[in-house]
């Protein structure tokens, strides 16, 4: 019995990935069996032990199906034949650098039809780690990340509307990222990849609005740094954007964010994997990944949203053992590794995410929200500017900020407002015809709503007498744009309807 | 000059723990002198290689000062000479175990004199990393941690009371926990030191009372961690507890703290390192710690604070050598690595605890206050009861909960309690008749103050009609309760005061 044991576990570690039995490290659990064990931990390394299993096995297909935890590719890039891609031949400029993208593709997805007069467009903007498949299409029909706003009689109305989405610059899902192939070397980019801007993301759709003869969109539409995109668009373009929704964006990424963000980042890089970015030859950092997701997912949902999904409810999978047996609120000792519902929940998150997203686009994109600031002397900063007219370039080129300070009577002077908010106000002004919306939501923790207000009173105070602005109630946090279709969803079909 | 600058690239990589120039790894920077450079990320490496270093050497002295970085011991007990030591010979009943603490030390400070009659004992409990070291002693001259709170005239009157502060168990700095060394072995406890409660902490401090002869406390204070300590021994020794006081705590730890707990915890037990926390013998998680300090310190401070002390600002320690340099907000071009204020000042937060505590002293104690929770059931589940004489023990062992939802006309129900709340009052029923200060802060994101409204309202609820209840604005979060010596301070004293 005891040879039966012993062979089961060495069975059971070489699984894991561990190749001696006699000396503990992180890969392999303790010998002895009285020592204390963490599955938690020991996952990454079961982990790892799998991808490398994989790695010595012939090309695997795209998306390899693993039946324990889903899709486990390095990283999911979809099945390219689903999307359409432009390439641009031509340099990119770019915010932070004098030195251009050499060029670079963008992948994007439609829905609906164009009009003749090409007026029906609207560009879908995505948040951080989304890829251009918002909704199913006849290619994919796999639902998208927004697939409940976007169709025939949906927020979206794609009977009305030729809809757009890209996968940003600086992303994995097509577009051109620190995991393309450089021309010039034939080796992904890594970290040699210069820095993008949100502004620069935004460019390289206009770019694609070039290649396919789109003038004027009829809307900017985005949520989170999405919306960031949908004002950018306005501030880059003011003559090409007829409309900006803006949902729980940001017009000034705050030290708050920037701290949750750095905080992801962080985790990400320590990971040994990460190798300053160049691991395309070896293993991707997904114990980097998984905690990085585990801190994002708490920005993402709300302390209420938690309070009734979980409470203090315990993960339910293991037999009861406690002294006290009678109460079901606690069934079993508790362990240092996941005991409650609220643990196991990031956990899964942080698993089921870990291969499915490229790393350095993480740490790319995440950077460029964080460096998103409208304020005038932010903008003036930029190696790009805005392509106004001569007229509404004298507007916001000028240090100087609008006296104005409300306008009109309707929306008196915000109460108790930011001391940035002038310079804010001074920055958005190229946006000042472009009727806005605004919408953000009281239990967001990443992109609070008195940023949303400030968005609104910057914009007005910038000289925009277009702005609708809705707060949302509700438990769901950051990804209320990802649930609530009845009220984001009937505040966009709103807005969009008005002539 | 080639030579030269290799040389110099050799001593460098050497001195930061790099033994090849060809292969990049976390470890060592690229060796192309074009490759991107992560310093942020060879920081782990170079502590890493300093502490190695150190290991090879003679032993070092308790605390060794680093002229760049600090003290850097694996990780700081303080001088045992400056702190009381009382060991308990005897086995300690544990929450979560029918197996008990063998036996344990327990390191202790007072300040003050003890009244004759010993009926002037303040027992002050800590937060989550603090040692006994509250406040400065004639054997230790350095500040404590509450230092503007304790002494002659201030909040805690040291001509008045006699205070005394323990290291909790579990901790690291002289009191029994996992990096003690187990008496049956010789060997550090490390993971398999048993789970201890908040409860557990508390029933230790009164084993150190009984042995001072102290049999009544005139009041139990404490602060975050150190407030649920406070109210834990209202429940444990309801007859021992003159008055409670409990700042920025909690009676029943919320979905979002442990969340924000669990990823600390997650990222430190990731760290290689830790080796399931069997690393006494080698090198600590430092660089899960670091990680985890950074994630911590995002919780204990508030937006507000950090948009008024950092807001936007860049680091400076850089040269200038953006293409626009004309404008002071943006010196020079941003990097994957810290750029913003608020980034750095994480940084150094991380790096500054990362060697300062025992990495599972912090998994344990956190964990502890994930469990704590006074609602009837999750009191009813512990291996340990209430000391309250058979008067009290009838109300409170009682599953059914008080009728009552108001103790008097002047505090009427909550609107909009949480459905728990009834059973929190039922389990906080022997606080009743201990006068309680419960006091919270509107920037709290951590112990927020609907959790601050709750402990008042379970209180009442549960028969107490002496609680008095502050809620403070300004911006400093949880820590107000280390820096607010205005209005942390004066509540306490005027409490302190009534008779």
């Amino acid at each position: 019995m005891a040879l039966v044991r012993l062979l089961r576990r060495s069975q059971h570690l070489a699984r894991i990935g561990c190749r001696s039995l006699s000396s503990p490290s992180p890969a392999c659990p303790p010998p002895a069996p009285n020592q204390p064990n963490f599955p938690c931990v020991d996952a990454h390394a079961a982990r790892e032990s799998r991808l490398k299993a994989r790695r010595s096995k012939p090309a695997p297909p795209a998306i390899q199906q693993d039946a324990e935890t889903g899709p486990e590719p390095p990283y999911a890039r979809p099945n390219p034949t689903t999307y359409h891609t432009y390439h641009h031949p031509h340099p990119l400029q770019l915010s932070y650098s004098t030195t251009p993208l050499p060029a670079f593709d963008i992948a994007y997805e439609t829905w609906g039809s164009l009009s003749p007069s090409k007026d029906n467009v609207i560009l879908l903007h995505t948040g951080l780690s989304a890829s251009s498949h918002a909704a199913s299409t006849p290619a994919n029909p796999a639902p998208g990340w927004w697939e409940k706003f976007i169709g025939p009689g949906k927020a979206i109305d794609t009977n009305q509307f030729f809809v757009i989405c890209t996968n940003v610059i600086g992303g994995c899902y097509g577009s051109s990222g620190p995991s393309s192939l450089e021309e010039a070397t034939g080796k992904p980019w890594a970290t040699r990849f210069p820095l993008v801007s949100i502004f620069d993301m935004v460019n390289a759709q206009f770019h694609l609005l070039d290649h396919l003869g789109i003038n004027k969109l009829y809307a900017s539409v985005g949520c989170s740094m999405g919306a960031m995109q949908s004002l950018a668009a306005g501030w880059l373009h003011p003559e090409r954007v007829g409309k900006i929704v803006s949902i729980s964006g940001t017009a000034r990424s705050s030290p708050s964010a920037v701290a949750m963000r750095f905080a992801q980042r962080a985790v990400l890089m320590a990971d040994p994997n990460w190798n300053n970015g160049f691991y395309y030859d070896g293993l991707p950092p997904h114990t980097g990944m998984k905690l990085a997701r585990q801190i994002a997912t708490i920005t993402y949902r709300s302390g209420p949203e938690w309070d009734l999904r979980f409470g203090r409810q315990l993960r339910s999978n293991e037999s009861p053992s406690l002294p006290d047996q009678s109460h079901p609120s606690i069934q079993r000792p508790p362990a240092l590794c996941p005991d409650f519902l609220i643990e196991t929940y990031l956990d899964h998150q942080g698993e089921s995410f870990c291969l499915k997203y490229d790393a350095n686009s993480l740490i790319y994109i995440s950077k460029a929200m964080d460096l998103f600031d409208m304020t005038l002397p932010a903008l003036q900063a930029l190696n790009i500017k805005s392509n106004t007219s001569p007229f509404r370039k004298k507007m916001h080129t000028s240090s100087s900020v609008p006296h104005k300070t409300s306008h009109s009577k309707s929306h008196p002077p915000p109460v108790n407002p930011p001391p940035y908010l002038p310079a804010l106000a001074a920055g958005m002004a190229p946006l000042a015809h472009i009727p806005t919306l605004v919408l953000g939501v009281q239990s967001d923790i990443l992109f609070t709503v008195e940023q949303q207000r400030e968005v609104a009173d910057a914009l007005r105070m910038g000289g925009n007498e277009n702005v609708s602005y809705y707060e949302l109630g509700g438990v769901w946090g950051h990804d209320t744009f990802l649930i609530d279709t009845l009220n984001v969803g009937g505040a966009i079909r709103g807005f969009l309807s008005l002539s």
